[in-house]
C-alpha cells in the first residue's frame, strides 16, 4: 500500500476558538469551512478540525483528551521556537513546555491548542523542508 | 508561518507490535528505527511511533487513549476500503466501524491500530492523490 496519510482530523469543541489558533496564531488559510469542520491544505495532506461530537459519532466510540500523540511544526532557526510558542500562546494556545534543547540536539517546546492537542514547535536543522513545505527525515 | 506539519508522533506501548501493523499490515518501510522509536517517511512529512512513556516525559504530562483524533489513509477504489480494513485486522488492528458509505459520499471504515489510534480507511474520489502520495483537498 502507498506509504501515504491523507487526512489528520482533530476533534474540537468550538470552531471559532480553534480557527483563531490555526488561522490567526499559525496564520494558516482554510481551504474549506462550514459550521462543523474546517479543512487546511497542508504539505501533501489535509488537516481537518471537526466537532469532536461528530468525530465520535462517525468513529462510533467516545474519545479522550489529551490523546497520546503530538504534531510537530518545524521552524527555520533556533530562536523561532520561542517566538512561535509565544505567538500561539496569544491565540488560545497553552505552553506545555518552554523552549529548550532536547538530548538529541536542536531546540523545541510544546504548546497545546485550545482543544488540548499538543504541538511541538521544533528546530531540527538536519531535516530539510522544501519551499512547498515537504519535510524529509535525515539522520542527525 | 509556513502551512506545514513536520511530524506526527503516536504514543505506543510495544514497538514490535506496532511495527507489525505498520510494516506488515500497511506494508510501509521505516526510514529509521531504534529501541524507542520508529520513523516512517510519509507524503511530505514524517510519521513517528514512539514509546508513550517517552512521549509523556517529553511533553511533561500524562496522555489518554483513545485520543480525540483520527488519521486517514485514502485508497483508489471503493472496494479497497474493506480489503485494507480486513488486511489491517490481520496484523493487530481492530475494526471500529465496518466499511460503509458516509452521507457526504465515497466509502469508509475505521480500524484502531494496536495502541488504539484510529485510522479511517477511505475512498474519496474527489481528492486527487499524486504518484508521490501527495493528497489535495477538492470540493466533493
Amino acid at each position: 500500500m502507498q506509504q501515504q496519510l491523507s487526512v489528520i482530523t482533530l476533534g474540537i469543541a468550538d470552531l471559532a476558538r480553534s480557527r483563531r489558533f490555526y488561522c490567526d496564531g499559525f496564520g494558516w488559510t482554510p481551504v474549506f469551512q462550514n459550521e462543523d469542520i474546517v479543512f487546511y491544505q497542508m504539505n501533501g495532506f489535509v488537516l481537518g478540525t471537526w466537532l469532536a461530537s461528530a468525530l465520535e459519532a462517525d468513529m462510533q466510540r467516545p474519545l479522550a483528551r489529551p490523546g497520546a500523540f503530538s504534531l510537530a511544526h518545524n521552524v527555520a532557526t533556533a530562536k523561532d521556537v520561542k517566538a512561535v510558542l509565544d505567538r500561539l500562546s496569544q491565540f488560545g494556545g497553552r505552553i506545555l513546555r518552554a523552549a529548550d534543547a532536547p538530548p538529541h540536539g536542536g531546540m523545541r517546546g510544546y504548546v497545546a491548542d485550545p482543544d488540548d492537542h499538543a504541538w511541538e514547535i521544533a528546530w531540527n536543522p538536519a531535516w530539510p523542508i522544501s519551499p512547498e513545505g515537504y519535510v524529509r527525515f535525515a539522520p542527525a
